[in-house]
């Protein structure tokens, strides 16, 4: 059984990284991590599905038995990604898919030498602020401010294995999905099917 | 401009690899390496379309010269991959193929550290004896030294850095389409790009 990849995803805020992991994650043999909070759950949100919703005293637990890859604190809560579900996928030969901020990736990255990462990029810094325009949920100042944070972040994508320009959808997809394929082939995770081919 | 990406392909006789590079050659933006040979050139075969056909003084020049990647002798001529078209389409932004058997191979990876290797398996050393009999070309002793000169090459298919099981003809040929195309998205090659981002 060939163990599944750990791919990171970074990108900044309205480079498309919603639609782009929506569209990948129709994808078989792929599962999206979920992070685990301590924040209260909202209205409409479902424990598993949006989080993993728990007290204080359970994520610190955590922590302390290793048992979370990286966690921020935001707000007075806890944010972070369990590692027991990812670890069973991989284990399991899933693909494992972990939507994280660039600071949390690096420590991904440290602890999990073999995760795979991608940055996700605009095209531009100025048709990203035409698109978050477009979306219309900020006021100016947030958006001048998401915008410099989005710079920011693009200087730190040469730490990421993969970067990905989201400026015709599908051919960013596309990106994205040869990335996952072409990962698969890497002689490393194939020395069992090498073996076997020997083998037969 | 993002300079184009040398891919090394090998894999034993009978695992499909002319079928598969054919395919993959009809991508626009791909250079296919053409060897140069100092045997006379046969009847059918044009100039730099089967080699490039040339003399031994030329061919000892070019080595002089550090103008071929890698040379073998067979039969009292040389065979060799010149380096200048391969460079040449590298920095108008092809990339290149070179197919090539593995000591060539390991000679290319060490003077292009940048070159990305792939290695074509058969499912298995029984599905390659059957297709290599299917062929009907071979007596059975040369056949069965095919087989056995397989075997020898599938074990050293972990110093490549892709490997692609050519199980089902259309999977195999998406695995080194994939290949390509992830490689393309590298943070590496793509310095420009970010930068580029970042300017506008």
């Amino acid at each position: 059984m060939k163990k599944g990849t750990l791919f990171i995803v970074s990108g900044p805020s309205g480079c498309g990284k919603g639609t782009i992991l929506a569209e990948i994650m129709k994808n078989p043999g792929l599962y999206f991590s979920i992070s685990a909070t301590t924040r209260k759950k909202r209205s409409g949100e479902e424990d598993g599905v949006n989080y993993h919703f728990m007290t204080n005293d359970t994520f610190r637990e955590l922590i302390q038995n290793d048992g979370i890859l990286e966690y921020a604190e935001y707000c007075g809560n806890y944010y972070g990604t369990p590692k027991k579900p990812v670890e069973e996928h991989l284990n399991a030969g899933d693909d494992v898919i972990l939507e994280i901020e660039i600071i949390g990736a690096i420590k991904v990255l440290t602890k999990c030498p073999d995760a795979v990462s991608i940055f996700l990029l605009p095209p531009s810094l100025s048709e990203l602020e035409h698109r978050l325009r477009r979306r219309g949920t900020e006021s100016e100042s947030v958006l001048q401010e998401r915008v410099a944070q989005a710079a920011k972040e693009i200087k730190q994508s040469n730490k990421y294995d993969y970067v990905v320009v989201n400026d015709t959808l599908s051919q960013a997809i596309a990106d994205v999905k040869a990335i996952l394929r072409a990962e698969s082939c890497k002689t490393r995770k194939c020395q069992t099917i090498i073996e076997e081919v020997l083998k037969k």
